[in-house]
């Protein structure tokens, strides 16, 4: 802790003048645009001696304001974008319409369809030139960004032919953000969109946001709550929503809203929301004809219907897919489109809640509108440190699938947990679902290619709040910038991007960034470890997911029970998801179908997911299920202190204060992982009747103290 | 709007070189330290060629930090604080307990008591010296703060004798903030306290809130909301809480708590909480040791009882007095205190409500403990945009009074407004009670000089969050800091006070100060012009207050609705609080109760405060009420333009961030102001079936548009 406040002091100057700078606190995310290095500045500055954005227009603006901005603290002096010129070593953005130099260069690959881009090194008439040519002006802004983040991370730059164009279309942050400010799931601060001063004042935040999503290609954001509110269809905030499109134009991000499916009744007056009923749809459709007044190039619905108790299409015996269809016509003639999730489960508790998505919506398959994507999460549950991939996955040839990921830690420790998704998120890509026989991976079903999807999409559920440094922890930042990298490319390395992130964010080192990189990659299944090994799920705490809960059992229903997902009792534990139990393994397909049903052959991460097994079952190290679980358990908690270490040593290749935020957050990563250890060590052994093997230490408190922890007031519940 | 991202940047520097530099966004409030004027500079860099501050200790520390970061930005160089040390033009600073220096020179004025400080030019051994010297280490950071703030205004420090001591000893701000971050009544984000991440993890902001706070003078923070949540008082938060006051500590600042009345059931497992009861009263002992323990310089508790709907002691027929002594008696082994809150209003709906705090706590002056409080709001009613005084100051000569004002503009227009509060703030302060005589001023009773009480204190209710200023609006910042001053030497001037925290937060040019200290001291009245003029009070829509909504009248209690307080029909207007109605003006002492008793002598601003007029009854100008009352309507609107107006000409002054923000905040008040203009004369034209005079605009709406806007998410309701 440190009492210096905001006001740092940078060092004595040449003139022996100081200055007073910002300390280094996370508003700036990757796009912190610090001074080249030694080795790179000379050749950077020799390359880039000016600049020429030829034409008019926002996007234009947004280019010439990124460009400056970044070149001068990258090249640490002053520089002046012009609108025309020539000469040698220009860098010269724009699209051949836009640009005249670009026309006349005439280039390949500008034929890859809306926001592609090159980046070439040429000569031309026998001057050095660097082109940053895009399609359209949002990939002419998508290859700036794609250059500067180059420079960011210290890459050569001297020679490149770059082509890029983006393998999903829909590139959506999801927005849980209510009206007044509370962000369900949000552990980062408020809400971003200041409801009640829209659209008076425009927050400076609207611009930085997207301009940060620009730079990693996101090109659309839903922003409300999928539990929706139908005021936000209200013209007081239809006029709030078009300020913050407008803000987003320029940067190629359009706006999305969530639709309560109630919501002819609730601001329309009518008796029904039946979306069979004439005046139902009738009502839609001029409702929506009046969002496009507002924002001219409105994206359109994500509606979450018919689960957890929100309004549907089923309250009227209709089915999902009549429900999606009625909304999909209101916004057809506006080239608008209509994202419908499948994160459904019916009233019937004696359904294994794994299968539902799949049997609701498989059989709907080839009945949805052609502008209708339907939003399934990775996995079969709801977001846990890991799950199988949804068996949806591939399994509706005629409707396209869009992927929903979650960004915002709901069940993997908060903001506080240092837990780099994006090996989840590859893991999940990279499944191979068989379909069409092998090399049918998951991406290939996200990025179209494998059922010809003419729609194509992935949604994160956002993790950015109004928190200084925007996701509530630097490490955090992270998980935005890796699901922006992966929507545009679902074949990317998650370990090149956290490199990549590391770089821009904190430092070029090597040693630093061989070691970070290392401690982000296994972040994840620390948190496996210490809350849900070998396959255990939703282990978590009641309704804000806080810290451990294995012995819930009095909940609602039963499949919101702890107890219900793991089943363990004197003899064993596991769900048993076979042909002998709910049979849920029957929804993928061969072989992955055949591998899940058999212990011997289920990756041992999964085990317990598919599996009911005794507690003595072997492993495959030899050790029985239980020694393997106490093994888990505690080997998460000694990877967050090796973490810990990890960090401790990479002090001087961090300024201090972040230094010293994320100190303190893996601290409490470590209690908080000894705790989960602990509690949930102390329940199995209370449930299994079993000691600890020896060389472990047993929990420092009984069970009974661990179930009497609660907390009422952690963040992120539904209210 | 401008697309450039934060990251600004500086023009060139001497080498040619550009640094980024944090573009001004109000989160330094008065604190910039921006480098001191060409005509000031080599003066100050004169008289502070070095800086010595002796000893050890945290409270040493902090002064140390702050004159390297103050004076690095000020003088423009870099200064080193040394622990030893003497030659010419030297500043020091400190005790003379921790002073060898200070202690030598045996300067007069350090018997002030506690917090004092004296600031001297002076003459040492032949060579010149300025000396910050503290009766205690506090003393001398405020000393500090008060010699950087002269020198951030432009001041002359040539020549300075100066002693300083607070008039008041207990200058707390109130937080109106929930544990899961929601600040009741709070425009300004979340919750400063990140209850969540406590203590594990210790925000910068924590530091440089008690920067800001020490620097005018506030010694005193109330964490949690007066509706209160016990569960602060349990081990898992008063760590928290622990944490938080061992960063305030240092600065001078001590924490209390609210206490929840019933909280011996809540958390304590007993079955009822009456004050009488032994193991109540050994319940709330056990746990105020528990809490000592945590935090050993623990202030007391602050108490809301029995008003709108919190429990309190007249749950068990006991008094207030019985209640609050319970917790004295709880706190008094450890010199603390209890802050009972005087508003309350009782079942009875028949009670003028503005009698009712006087009549509950009147008759028990002479009961409370010596270390209660009884803390009041500035009126009768609830932080009106002008009420008279409290009848209760100057009533309880054995009972010491604290002032509660409401620094958050709750009905004033939340953050958006520019009202500058301090003109209100010294009315109350000057208003004469004439209890003991002429000259007994509210101040007076306040400051203890009046009944000599022992205890003296005044809180602010915050207007602090998470907002990026700290307090939702650059302009709100003034009342923060004005407060602070106010509590500090309740005889300040208001109008000095904004002319000292503009040079500080924006610029000293005269022309400047001159401008903005004018619209700042208008301010205020434009808000009562087009909310609440003439005596008018509580017409703003129902719960969150947002608005107008004089016509509101079906509220659950009578005294809940505009109605209630304006009685308006088409005879006439206003509340007749004289002996022919609720007689309230007989809690006022003479003179002042014959004044008001009067329409003739009762000052226009409060006339249908305290009388029932017929819409014709003759103003001093000749007027009739109802030309009056749309003459001010009108004027308020045409104040905020002239506002507007003023602002535009003073772009050159203001840096283009933070100047942009106010135009735009501005705009949104006088769409805001003409709202309510036009809604409270369209209600009051329905109701008196009178036109509007000559001149005048009719609304542009109907009454029944106004009526029908809603606002189910506007900020700061109770949820």
């Amino acid at each position: 802790m440190r009492l210096l406040g905001l006001i740092g002091l940078v060092g004595v100057m040449l003139t022996g003048q100081v200055a007073p700078a910002a300390a280094e606190d996370g508003y700036d995310l990757w796009l912190r645009y610090e001074r080249a290095g030694d080795s790179d500045l000379s050749a950077y500055r020799g390359q880039v001696e000016r600049v020429v954005v030829e034409g008019e227009g926002a996007t234009l603006d947004a280019i010439r304001a990124e460009l400056e901005t970044g070149l001068a603290g990258l090249l640490g002096r002053d520089i002046r974008v012009s609108r025309r010129g020539g000469g040698d070593n220009m860098l010269v953005v724009g699209t051949p319409e836009t640009s005249p130099i670009i026309a006349r260069l005439d280039l390949d690959g500008l034929d890859a369809g809306p926001e592609s881009y090159v980046i070439r090194t040429m000569s031309d008439r026998g001057r050095a030139m660097t082109v940053v040519a895009g399609s359209d002006e949002v990939g002419a802004l998508y290859g700036t960004f794609a250059l500067l983040q180059m420079m960011s991370a210290g890459e050569d730059i001297a020679e490149l032919d770059i082509a890029e164009s983006p393998a999903v279309d829909r590139r959506l942050l999801n927005h849980w953000d209510n009206l007044d400010r509370y962000v369900e799931r949000g552990y980062a601060g408020q809400s971003l969109w200041d409801w009640h001063t829209l659209p008076g004042y425009i927050n400076q935040r609207y611009m930085d946001y997207a301009r940060a999503n620009a730079s990693i290609g996101i090109n659309g954001t839903s922003l409300t709550n999928v539990n929706a509110d139908a005021q936000v269809l209200t013209p007081q905030y239809l006029e709030k929503a078009a300020a913050l499109a407008d803000v987003f134009r320029p940067y190629g991000i359009r706006v999305y809203l969530t639709a309560r499916f109630s919501a002819p009744m609730e601001i329309g007056g009518l008796e029904t929301a039946d979306p069979l009923d004439e005046d139902v749809r009738a009502w839609w459709a001029t409702k929506t004809d009046e969002i496009y007044e507002y924002i001219p190039d409105f994206g359109g619905f994500l509606v979450k219907a018919n689960s957890e108790g929100q309004p549907g299409p089923q309250d009227y015996d209709r089915t999902h897919a009549e429900g999606a269809n009625m909304l999909a016509d209101a916004v057809a003639p506006h080239d608008g489109i209509v994202m419908w999730r499948a994160f459904v489960y019916t009233a019937d508790e004696d359904v294994d809640r794994a299968r539902e998505a799949y049997d609701e919506f498989v059989p709907l398959d080839g009945e949805f509108r052609d502008n209708v994507m339907v939003q399934v999460k990775n996995g079969p549950i709801d977001f846990q440190p890991r799950e199988p991939i949804s068996p949806l996955f591939g399994a509706t040839e005629e409707t396209p699938l869009m992927l929903e990921l979650q960004i915002t830690k709901e069940y993997l420790g908060f903001a506080t947990h240092l837990a780099y998704l994006a090996p989840m998120w590859e893991e999940v890509l990279d499944t191979d679902t068989y379909v069409n026989g092998e090399g049918s991976t998951v991406a290939s079903v996200i990025d179209g290619s494998l059922d010809d999807y003419e729609l194509t999409g992935m949604a994160g559920v956002a993790n950015t709040g109004t928190d200084r440094n925007w996701s509530g922890s630097h490490f955090d930042q992270a998980n935005w910038y890796a699901f922006g990298r992966l929507a545009w490319d679902p074949t990317l390395s998650s370990e090149e991007i956290a490199r990549q992130w590391a770089a821009m964010t904190f430092s070029e080192d090597d040693a630093f960034l061989g070691a970070v990189t290392d401690m982000m990659m296994g972040s994840r299944e620390a948190v496996v470890d210490y809350m849900t090994p070998l396959g255990l799920t939703h282990l978590m705490a009641t309704g804000h997911h806080y810290g451990p809960g294995p012995w819930v059992d009095d909940l609602g229903r039963p499949d919101w029970n702890p107890t219900y997902y793991h089943r363990a009792d004197e003899e064993g534990i596991g769900f048993d998801r076979t042909q002998s139990g709910s049979n849920a393994v029957e929804q993928y397909a061969e072989p992955l179908r055949e591998k899940y049903s058999d212990p011997e052959t289920t990756p041992e991460n999964l085990l317990l997911w598919f599996h009911h097994l005794p507690w003595d079952y072997e492993l495959d190290n030899g050790d029985t299920l239980w020694e393997g679980l106490v093994a888990h358990y505690s080997r998460g908690v000694e990877k967050v202190e090796a973490m810990q270490e990890t960090w401790e040593s990479l002090a001087a290749h961090v300024d201090e204060r972040r230094h010293d935020e994320v100190s303190q957050f893996l601290a409490i990563q470590a209690d908080e992982a000894r705790w989960w250890r602990n509690a949930s060590l102390a329940y199995f052994m209370d449930v299994s009747g079993r000691d600890l093997p020896a060389g472990y230490d047993a929990p420092p408190e009984s069970l009974d103290y661990y179930k009497s922890l609660n907390f009422p007031s952690a963040p992120g519940n539904g209210r």
